[in-house]
């Protein structure tokens, strides 16, 4: 009798549960809804930095998918039983942390809280903490500068202590109504299994490592000391951050009697420690040494991993370096581009070229794939939405040269396009240059799955075949792979891997006969990049990008 | 009873001729008519850079348009009376050169060369001697340098001998059966005056000391020598010009009887030498020391004058510093910026922010004008087509930095007339640089007509007071006071000027408050201009956009 396991991922705008053959990984049944709080499950308010989501929404969505997809793998197939379900794995966003009070459960859900933004999950997204980022980096260089080591050089107004720092600067009731805060990677899980409370509460790897600066060299999270620096209030709270990290293959507990009877899913069977949701994309595409995940969506995410006895140099610009966080016994490296997808959508919907209309994507992108590469005399500098990695600086902004008076729509798109495409290389060889060997790209996410010329661009810029991965749920196949594994259907994730990720039979290869236009133009890149991102490059332009924002932010205050 | 004079101005794709009280500069009547040959009167192939008229237009344009004019201010008047006009004055487009037989008729007016393009008028902006005007400014670099201090340090592909050595090696029957070759703004005044032949044709100041490399100290046109050494039918060609040049003060003989049977004009009236459009048009916009005249249209004219006493140095990045050439008994300086308006309508058509629509460029000035400068972040480099003053380099490209996912198509829009506002800056500071001092500037030209963001821009970023002219036809006006003292009404250019040109009310003034933002964004421009633009700037960007360029022209070999 087959045996299945069911992966949730919980997104920026809904949720999907998917229910997976554990002998094959193929997809039996799915079910997605959307969160009813906010603008599309985002919770605005007029500050454009803010990005909140109701805890409420998670409740509701697991029971809502679970019930569904259950249902559907019923109607699709008379043989299947519920009772076949043999685990549960939880893909999240994050750094998504949550107050919860002294029994665990978010503030959000109390009468008092249910409508205050600072008391529900701080989405990933969420950027009104960027003045505490800038206090935590400027404190770790001086007292702590190993705790940057792991994360690029600078911690990010995105990440759990930025966001809790900003609350109890500016929500001090919230702030102190909270016992702790969790991660809604964690969480989730926590309520499926009625492991609240924070005397048990399990936290992942992978949140804690990448977001938190948790690292078991240093004992776990960042030591009381150094939060009392940033407020005495987050010294106390030191003490109430449990140092329990989990990695995916190892169960958080099993599924309790209520939420058997809320999903009809069996009680006990174990429920999987949580994890980022591009990190369980990753393992569902099939991640491995010198195999880059690479997911293209409205921002780019690459992930590789190397084997955990690998005697690792630090990597500056890196978003993450952290031990078990994608795959366990492997040390999992996160870098990123901040945005990709979204340039694209910015040159569609704010400058329209052609007029706002539906398809111009598609018809900028015909036109695109017809031009030659370097035929345009454009280069651009993919930082609308600053730079993530390798220079770590969100206020880098964005760059187009070689403009004639015949320059058209769809030669800016190509260049834009190129530009990410660059910036993408721009990461694998600071990889490569700490011999992290990048062989080959899985490619996943929205921008993978609907645009070949961007893959076929990535493939030549980067030299390096673009494979797409099978699965256009990544996220919620990892986590029916960690369901799998705390199962003790596999003994490993790796070995999971094996049997139920795969790719798609169409790969993009690099085409030879434009690799040197594409290292010439991606020198001339690299020119810019260096010339206007860094401060080291002999007499470059650097300042000139900066002082703009000054003027700029000169002037808005003046208004 | 009133006198009049005619000034007659053949443009790019048509000839406006207007009638003029010569008290008071007022316009009684005028008329136009657009060139009939090729496309809107310019004859183009599939050669991009080619661009020709036919001469047989400006005959066909003289004629129609003065009967047509006189016929208005017969019909808008009954008093005036054709014998009331006393002069004529003469504006071309230039350096427009056209091969003449040895009768001093030109060649596209044989059967045999009527549809040979090589035979025809060379258009100011045709582009097809590129090498021949590298190779000319080689040669005076080694040869005789001092011919380029003149013009900026470097000799055109758009000027005369470009042209003339280019017809010599791609089309050596035009060449060999050419007696010598004659300005546009020669030739119209001798046709009209019987004074064709080349024995007796004179050359006007103005084109042959701006575009010819002409100038007294050295004895007129370049030497034989020079010439040879480029090609020895040049130097050949060198015995056949006529060092006899003129400044529009001066006649070049009376109107034929043969025109005056054609247009109804009184015979024996005395027609001035030619001149530049655009330099008549700074005469017809009141061009005085320390008053700036600049033209804006697709493109951009500076010029000033000095007195001709004046000690002055060479200016590096000027197109011109020529004695007479403006205004009799002054140093006539031109400068430049090769695309203005162009730019606004390359954004509008090419990129077509919001699609193509009409009204498109006053829907984006309306929300630019809402705009505060610096408050976009953007900054652009004015170069889309080159730039002519003062890095005199027509390979340059443009450029835009600062975009954000934000940015819109006005924000780029308002961006792109500050680049150009920069630029004009630029051209004035070098002036002031060499002690010439600009105090104001008066604006006509089209964008100058049609567009106050663009005016008040220009006023905030230089600092200056910009005064439009007052009439819309200041190079025919300027034409028509040449005509004036020619026949004696006036003692000089600068006293009829002084009652046959007004500006009009309106005047932009700086706005003392946008004055500080305006500083500080020139100031990054300016890099940007070194970086991108010279040689000079240590550890510059400047290889960046050249090395664009040929890698665009490398892939176009290639296809």
């Amino acid at each position: 009798m087959a045996k299945y396991t069911i992966g949730l991922d919980f997104g920026t705008n809904s949720v999907r549960t998917v229910i997976v053959n554990v002998a094959n990984g193929k997809e039996t049944a799915s079910a997605s809804w959307s969160y009813p709080h906010g603008s599309e499950g985002v919770i605005l308010t007029d500050d454009v930095n803010l990005a909140r989501q109701h805890p409420a929404d998670y409740i509701k969505g697991a029971e809502i998918t679970v019930k569904r997809a259950l249902g559907v793998a019923k109607r699709s197939s008379k043989t299947f039983n519920p009772r076949q379900v043999v685990g549960v794995g939880v893909a999240a966003t994050g750094s998504t942390p949550l107050p919860v009070g002294r029994s665990g459960r978010p503030l959000a859900l109390e009468k008092r809280f249910e409508k205050d933004p600072a008391a529900m999950a701080w989405l990933w997204k969420d950027h009104t903490s960027i003045e505490e980022a800038e206090q935590i980096t400027q404190l770790a260089r001086k007292m702590r500068p190993h705790y940057l080591t792991k994360c690029g050089g600078v911690y990010s107004s995105e990440w759990f202590f930025s966001k809790i720092l900003h609350c109890l600067r500016t929500s001090p009731d919230v702030f102190d109504a909270a016992y702790t805060w969790v991660e809604a990677a964690d969480w989730i899980p926590a309520f499926l299994t009625g492991t609240e409370a924070p005397e048990k509460v399990s936290i992942c790897i992978c949140a804690a490592g990448h977001k938190a600066m948790y690292n078991d060299v240093w004992g776990g999270y960042p030591d009381e000391k150094f939060l009392q620096s940033l407020h005495p209030k987050l010294g106390d709270l030191r003490g109430r951050l449990k140092d329990r990290a989990k990695t995916i293959a190892k169960p958080v507990g099993v599924l309790s009697a209520e939420w058997a009877r809320r999903t009809g899913l069996p009680e006990g069977i174990p429920v999987a420690a949580g994890a980022l949701d591009a990190h369980l994309g990753a393992v569902g595409a099939g991640i491995a040494p010198g195999k880059l995940v690479k997911i293209l969506g409205t921002s780019g995410c690459d992930m590789v991993i190397v084997p955990a006895d690998r005697q690792l140099r630090d990597i500056p610009g890196l978003c993450g370096i952290v031990r078990d966080s994608i795959v366990p016994g492997f040390i999992g490296l996160e870098a990123g581009q901040s945005a990709v997808g979204d340039i694209f959508n910015w040159f569609v919907g704010y400058v329209a070229p052609g007029g706002k209309r539906s398809g111009s994507h598609s018809v900028l992108t015909k036109e695109a794939t017809a031009l030659c590469p370097g035929a345009s005399g454009l280069l651009a500098l993919d930082w609308n939405n600053g730079n993530r990695c390798v220079l770590v600086d969100p206020r880098l902004t964005g760059m187009l040269i070689g403009q004639t008076l015949h320059t058209t729509g769809s030669e800016i798109y190509r260049a834009l396009i190129e530009a990410t495409a660059f910036g993408a290389l721009t990461i694998i060889n600071r990889l490569e240059q700490y011999d992290i060997k990048v062989e080959q790209i899985v490619s996943g996410g929205g921008v993978a799955e609907k645009n070949p010329l961007v893959m076929q661009i990535y493939a030549d810029v980067t030299g390096r075949a673009m494979k797409p991965t099978h699965s256009s749920q990544a996220c919620a196949l990892g986590a029916a792979i960690a369901g799998a594994v705390v199962a003790g259907e596999y003994p490993s994730v790796p070995e999971a891997q094996k049997t139920m990720t795969s790719l798609k039979k169409k790969v993009y290869k690099p085409n030879p006969k434009v690799a040197t236009v594409y290292g010439k133009l991606y020198k001339l890149y690299k020119q810019l990049h260096d010339a206007f991102g860094t401060t080291v490059w002999k007499g470059s332009c650097f300042n000139v990008m900066k002082e703009l924002l000054e003027i700029r932010t000169e002037v808005s205050n003046q208004k």
